[in-house]
């Protein structure tokens, strides 16, 4: 396989993909260099993309070619007759481990045409013994110049493999999937709507939760009233004062309540708290210093 | 709309589809109660469904009835000639947010023919103000009947339909999606694969991440070597106590080193420690106790 044949194993959505099986790949990856945030999947199940992300805005954007994405499917990779692409975990036990040549092989292919700094370009692996994948994590993905995602199946995947090709582990949570698909999906969704354009309304991405560090407030609309349930007063007094300072006692509220760990967080990361009664009464022109 | 006519909003997956639109509504409702685990998924993306989950094990099990999905789309219960399933934010602010009385009729939908108790049959919010995703709650769900996850998108619900509904806000993780649809999917394989005799191999849910309270081990396989790299060569000794022994200390490393948290929740899961050593000497006959 040459890098200048279009890859069967590998497969373009959004508009890069028009024109794929037409140019050289060297142009191709050019192209991709000099032009949209793009996301490489390695999976036995590349008809698992785009999904849900092919829908909506994020499906608007890659159409639009504000993303792009390709997957590279595990299987053509696969060792022998049947293309196995797992063996038997050495040492024993259940399931069945992905093979670090036949992952190898798929993330060489993948590596084509992108930056080999790691910061450029993240090489992630779906895993719940990963670091856990946050909001910052999302914005430091969308600040590279794309990503590529290793979905894992069955037991896992060879450890060599993870430490031969300085592999991020990332986890979405402390819970088991039957495949990496989704949780990728996921990164995905977090990480491409901060690219910019991809929301049509920029000021969406400011006000919700974890932007600010804290949970978003309670939400109404229409109708004024429902099944006796009124929407709460302040919201529509037209005081924006008023309607600013009920939304961050609420976002405090609930932060407080349901997710102490964001609230000390939170607290933590407030400039330090001036004692004012002592100061004020110390030396209190230097309260505003 | 009666009870008796099929839905144009709702759409089954699975062995249940084949004769939706053939049974009275009431009959099928029964069939489900005494049948498969059920999943209702209220939704304005109901093609997004089952997407990754229709694929693999999890897609078989659906094909073999072992569990079974509907979609119910948000959009036909919208008001209006345009089917408006959102409206501005009282208060003001970016984004829509979902009508109460829109999201309270496609639940009121889904609601037909499962069982009031929230235990029995929970009721979801994708969002992340939740209560966090994990393998505690995907057995909850799994030991339940069925259960229904409304996705939202924009940004949110209507506060009132959450509390009117009592539904459980849960949530995946510290980032934002573009809406609650690869979180649900997420929440649903965790579940399903949970579900008896959707895995082959039973074996498999035993030994990984979480099941002990620790994360796995690393795990190999053929070649033996590879890039230079060899296998541990405890896993190839056929020593079975040995290779526990290294399992268990390299599940214990990991944990400790890259989740504190998760390895002081397995400390204190522990039977309280004896103090070894100062009760030998007081009295060596207690030990055994």
């Amino acid at each position: 396989m040459t890098d200048d044949t279009p890859n069967p194993a590998s497969k373009s959505h959004g508009r890069l993909s028009i024109s794929a099986s037409f140019k050289p790949r060297d142009l191709m990856a050019d192209m991709r260099l000099k032009g949209a945030w793009t996301a490489k999947i390695v999976t036995l199940f590349p008809d698992a993309f785009p999904g849900v992300l092919g829908l909506s805005l994020t499906g608007k954007a890659l159409d639009m070619g504000l993303w792009a994405l390709e997957t590279i499917d595990l299987r053509p990779f696969g060792v022998g007759k049947h293309r196995n692409v797992d063996d038997t975990p050495a040492g024993g036990g259940a399931g069945m481990v992905l093979r670090p040549d036949v992952v190898g092989a798929a993330l060489d292919q993948a590596a084509i045409g992108t930056p080999v700094e790691r910061e450029r370009w993240p090489v992630l692996y779906m895993s719940p013994r990963g670091k856990r994948f946050d909001q910052a994590m999302a914005r430091r993905l969308a600040g590279a110049e794309g990503m590529t995602i290793l979905c894992g199946r069955f037991e896992g995947v060879d450890q060599r493999v993870l430490d031969h090709y300085g592999i991020e582990e990332v986890s979405v949570g402390d819970f088991v999937l039957t495949g990496g698909e989704i949780a990728a999906q996921i990164v995905l969704d977090a990480t491409v709507r901060l690219i910019p354009q991809v929301l049509g309304n920029a000021a969406s991405t400011e006000d919700e939760s974890f932007s600010s560090g804290l949970l978003e407030y309670p939400q109404y609309t229409r109708p004024a009233e429902w099944e006796g349930r009124e929407i709460p007063a302040v919201l529509t007094s037209g005081h924006h004062g008023e309607i600013e300072k009920w939304r961050r006692a609420e976002s405090e509220k609930i932060t407080r309540e349901r997710r102490p760990d964001l609230w000390d967080a939170h607290l933590a990361s407030l400039p330090p708290e001036k004692p004012k009664r002592q100061r004020r009464k110390a030396d209190p022109g230097t309260e505003d210093a």
